[in-house]
């Protein structure tokens, strides 16, 4: 019933998607024919036109294999034409209306060079973070200025004992935007400048990364912003803002700074069975839009995250990936010094450990609580 | 250990989330403690300052009632503050960091008059786009433009019949964006024409909505192209863009469109047993947001939400808000003509039907297809 005439030159040229689907084989296999239709032409399969849009358009089945009993490992293939090029259109094939289906999960993205070729993923990557902080190979320390409710000088005073002792990087805590508490331009200012201070008093290298997470129409404002007042970093979290405000600021030559992913809103993808997989979400997903560094909850902490979904997530953020940069894997969220071993263990070097409440916690005296965990990864 | 000498003055003005909470009491009311701590200060409770910082700034449990076995239903205020008067930190504070802890689901949100007031909500709402389309009482129809992979000339085509056959609203499907198949501005120029061609021959209002769903530096300018090219409403999908770009772009004078909501990308906070209902987040939070209708998987389809479900969607956009708008609910996916008179039974008149592969299904001609769909509502 419907003929297109227009003549698009398409060559092979396909990445791939591998889903986890639940369910008797036979359904499973329905749901993976489905998912090929439904993230494609979205369209009644008999009325399909022939030509380009069967033969190229239309999702593809490369593989489907066993995972476990009840549940099937399918690789899915799509043209890179249908991405547009485009992270946001990407997102949608990959998982756009089968979020809405149940018994799918995305795994894992096997991006293409040409589809790879169009992001610049991560503008410093490790090594990038490494120089910037003058640190060659050991762990970095990372914490967060809270709780919401304190003063903007308040908050420039914590960080200023924490940079006096060590810590390499200063973010605020996720949840403090533009509070009257402390208006974001006054605090970035503020702290910037603590954190510039004592880096005078010690010689060191400390960042402070400003949230910058804020409405569409202001995000970009505050990350120029933050950058004038003398920001190290920023801070987004893209399950507010949506995955590509990354990827505007992190192509900025006029922004031109680190920036650290924050999970916050995101959680629904992978706390249930179906969803998105720990490594393509946070690892993934995060670096490809060009976060630098990939917050995470830890595991043991008060989230819910297991080891394993830990370490998947930091595979994901160095496995290969063509030119994209490694990022950091930035576990947080319960950290005491009794677990920093075991953390070491887990992730060796390269990795930013966030530490929140522990740091409060451990003595009276802050800028002492910032030289014990300091020392803690001084390996 | 914490002191901050700054004097905020701070008044009682809350807002209420209903959550609900699985798990045996103990444990509920526990986790309902931990939300009050961990979306506002996230900070270890003995060490939270005393002052406006423990007496408003926490969160609080209002209400803890059982739901039913091993489910509680829990009301926790915050303060206005909290928010900044910014979606993006509402939506975190509503359920940011805790959408990473399982168990626990936003039922629905009671936002107070204060913050209320620091959002337009939709620029037309029901009353708006009824005006608009010149259509007073009738259940609206809509259709989407596909398969992905056609030339922008024969959606053009499509368009043309389909506005000749009496549909009231034709959009582009989600996953059509700017490919080469069908580029963007290309596409919106060719079916803007199309359909103002078959509105001068029937004297009809039929309007295009093209999909500006783009990446963040590209849809405020897909936007203002698809106004100046003659666009009726625009498409977007919150799920990858944020849900402040609707907020944006329904706040711009110089955009002055209706916007359709679509929920490619979002599955994941209603599929689970956690995450969001559907009543908040396809309801009240698609309204709050500015979207002037809300497109969702309607029951009885190829998706797999309830008619109870649906129904609850309808409920949230027009359900009692403060001077937010009335927005129509928008159900689509597998609508056929023998499901119309239950689906009007359902949503009486006040609701935008969403006819996709069914209109292609129903015979050969798609005018014809078209009338047939449009009498059918035509009550």
């Amino acid at each position: 019933m419907i003929k297109d005439n227009a003549a698009f030159d398409m060559k092979e040229d396909r990445f791939k998607v591998t889903y986890l689907i639940d369910g008797e084989e036979a359904e499973a296999r329905a749901r993976a024919w489905d998912i090929c239709v439904e993230q494609t032409v979205e369209f009644p399969e008999e009325l399909v036109p022939e030509g380009i849009i069967r033969d190229h358009v239309l999702g593809r089945i490369e593989v489907f294999g066993q995972q476990e009993p009840q549940c099937w490992r399918v690789v899915i293939s799509y043209h890179v034409d249908t991405t547009a090029f485009e992270l946001t259109q990407l997102l949608n094939v990959v998982f756009g209306n089968i979020s809405i289906k149940p018994k799918i999960r995305v795994e894992r993205l096997e991006l293409c060079p040409s589809l790879l070729a169009a992001f610049k993923g991560p503008r410093f990557g490790r090594q990038g973070i490494r120089q910037r902080l003058g640190i060659p190979s050991r762990p970095i320390l990372a914490t967060a200025l809270k709780p919401m409710g304190l003063s903007s000088q308040a908050l420039a005073d914590l960080a200023y004992q924490f940079a006096l002792g060590g810590i390499d990087i200063i973010k605020d805590d996720h949840g403090i935007s533009d509070q009257r508490f402390s208006p974001f331009e006054e605090r970035a200012a503020l702290c910037a400048e603590a954190v510039s201070k004592a880096n005078r008093q010690t010689g060191l290298n400390c960042i402070y990364v400003p949230n910058i997470t804020a409405p569409y129409d202001k995000l970009f404002e505050r990350a120029k912003q933050a950058r004038s007042l003398g920001a190290g970093g920023l801070l987004i979290s893209p399950g507010l803002v949506g995955l590509d405000a990354i990827r505007t600021i992190a192509d900025s030559d006029e922004i031109d700074l680190p920036i650290m992913s924050h999970p916050a809103f995101q959680g629904s993808f992978v706390t249930g069975s179906y969803g998105m997989s720990h490594y393509a979400l946070f690892g993934q997903l995060a670096r490809l839009a060009g976060a630098d560094a990939t917050i995470y909850p830890n595991y043991g902490g008060r989230f819910s995250f297991s080891k394993e979904e830990c370490k998947q997530i930091a595979a994901g953020t160095s496995d290969e990936m063509g030119h994209i940069k490694p990022i950091f894997p930035s576990p947080g969220g319960g950290m005491t010094g009794d677990k920093v071993p075991d953390m070491l263990e887990t992730y060796g070097k390269d990795v930013i450990f966030l530490v929140g409440g522990g740091l409060f916690k451990q003595g009276p005296d802050l800028v002492e609580n910032s030289k014990y965990f300091r020392n803690m990864i001084d390996i």
